[in-house]
């Protein structure tokens, strides 16, 4: 068992602290509006009076906040403390505010792994619950235990960036799929439908329409998105304009429909009616 | 065992009469361009001269074509044919796209059956399939042995419309999950992944968040988006900002991402950041 100060307590920095709790670790804990903290002092956690005191309480600090600006504002009070330490940070950002962060973290003479928490607060210490991590692999060995009490631990690389780089990634295709969810609701409500009586049909179609990611991720690596089309983008454009006049119809507006009608337009304009959706990566990536 | 006509031979209107015709049932086939009805003819399909021969041969036509341009253009050089005929209609399209066929078809002294084909054509026949139908129930119990040999048959309700609406609703979903899967497809192999190893994190990670939508369906069915929430739109926010700047970091363009973080905006700007993200369906409703 180990030592662990965790920096945040929204809603996942409880959830961290809670789960490291329950699981027989000793929790020390800070958050900037100190009324947070109560419910997990009264379930065994020592409250420190600042970060600094967290830092030097713990063999392991955490650190899960809103965003970089909090993060940096969390360690500017604590610079002092962290020679010698070893520094989680879960805070969401990208690869470039990871990076930085952690040169900066480093040069305090403290040890840095990035991480993205790939779950939500109900999820943390549960079978399913995933946190991608890069930077120090010393670290990471070092509080195997801990972290793995978090969640299935997964270790990208030395670069503090890939973990900001694969969780975004995957955030974005969460926010597609919430994306579709939202259009889908509002039409199905259009007409009077409970949303709760329309997931029985969406939820399996997700799940039969992810069973195609395969085919259309061999498209994208291989840049053949003409081979073996069975739902060729011409015959989809059209379907997407059909989604967006029925959604005239009901009142909903297309703003996440939008998008792909015109980037699948514009390969259906270019002559490419033949190839398969997966052509539409090719609009979206710009020169660097 | 039936006697069908399939009109259409594209992509899925092949699968359909295959599926058939390999169920044992007697298959008569039309295309427009005559060169797809060959495999079929060799297969054992008749091949007919005409859509009203073809509909002429059968007890029940089954009716696939790319939009309703198309469809109209097939039964107006069959119109005669129609009369005391079983017509289905799985062709893609919105609500009163249907309505106003069906009333057409209807007018011509034959019965109406619309559908939407919630498969690609590989899954034809195969279980996962589904069909929703809305329109004549009488069609639907008399050919019910046939329709059940392409897909599992969902019978709505009388009005033709019916299927259209959750046809497209599902679709939303669909090109949402595509939305987010072609995002983060161009993050991923923006620093040199490959998608296919990329789909061993994405997929039970969208089978996870697929597990959140039941939540979200709660909050808008009772309009409480702001109870037990756990990812407060604030934070996602902030998110959604994360990801647009690490795209721009890595030359991939935001348009799947941006509506979200737009609609998301008008929520938090709002007041409405203790919310959660199933709010951004308010904002995508219109007044009709
Ligand atoms: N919730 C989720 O579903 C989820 C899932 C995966 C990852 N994450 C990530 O986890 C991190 C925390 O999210 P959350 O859900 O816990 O957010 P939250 O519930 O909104 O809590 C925000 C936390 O940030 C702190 N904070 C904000 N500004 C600060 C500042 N200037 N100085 C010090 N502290 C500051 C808040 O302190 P106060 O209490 O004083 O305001 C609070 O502890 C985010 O990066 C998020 O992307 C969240
Ligand atoms: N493929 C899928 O994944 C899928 C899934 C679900 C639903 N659907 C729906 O199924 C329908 C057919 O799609 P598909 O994939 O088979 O499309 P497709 O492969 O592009 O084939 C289009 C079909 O429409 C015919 N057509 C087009 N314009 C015509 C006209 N003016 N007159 C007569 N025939 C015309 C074509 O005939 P020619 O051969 O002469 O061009 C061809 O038979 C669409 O409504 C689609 O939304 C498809």
């Amino acid at each position: 068992m180990s030592t662990i100060s965790i920096l945040g307590l929204g809603a996942m920095g409880t959830a961290l602290a809670q789960t490291l709790l329950r699981k027989g670790h000793t929790v020390t804990i800070w958050n900037r509006t100190r009324s947070r903290a109560e419910p997990l002092a009264a379930a065994g956690a020592k409250v420190a009076e600042s970060p600094a005191e967290a830092i030097a309480a713990s063999e392991l600090t955490i650190l899960c906040v809103v965003d970089y600006a909090a993060a940096r504002a969390v360690l500017a009070r604590a610079e002092d403390a962290l020679a010698g330490r070893d520094l989680v940070n879960l805070t969401n950002g990208t690869p470039g505010d990871a990076s930085e962060f952690g040169a900066w973290v480093a040069a305090k003479g403290a040890t840095y792994l990035d991480g993205g928490i790939m779950a939500i607060p109900p999820m943390i210490g549960e079978a399913g619950a995933l946190i991608l991590y890069s930077g120090s692999p010393a670290l990471f060995e070092r509080h195997r235990q801990a972290l793995d009490a978090l969640a299935e631990s997964r270790h990208l690389g030395d670069d503090p960036g890939l973990a900001a780089l694969y969780d975004l990634s995957l955030l974005s295709g969460m926010y597609g799929l919430f994306s579709g969810f939202l259009h889908a609701s509002a039409l199905v409500t259009s007409v009077g439908g409970k949303v709760g009586d329309f997931l029985p049909l969406l939820l399996p179609w997700i799940e039969a329409m992810s069973g195609t990611l395969p085919d259309l991720a061999d498209k994208i690596d291989s840049g053949a998105h003409h081979r073996n089309v069975v739902s060729n983008i011409g015959m989809q454009k059209i379907a997407l304009e059909n989604i967006v006049r029925a959604s005239e119809e009901q009142g909903v507006a297309s703003d996440f429909i939008e998008p792909m009608l015109r980037l699948a337009g514009r390969r259906v304009a270019a002559g490419r009616a033949v190839d398969d959706i997966s052509a539409v990566i090719e609009v979206i990536r710009k020169q660097k």
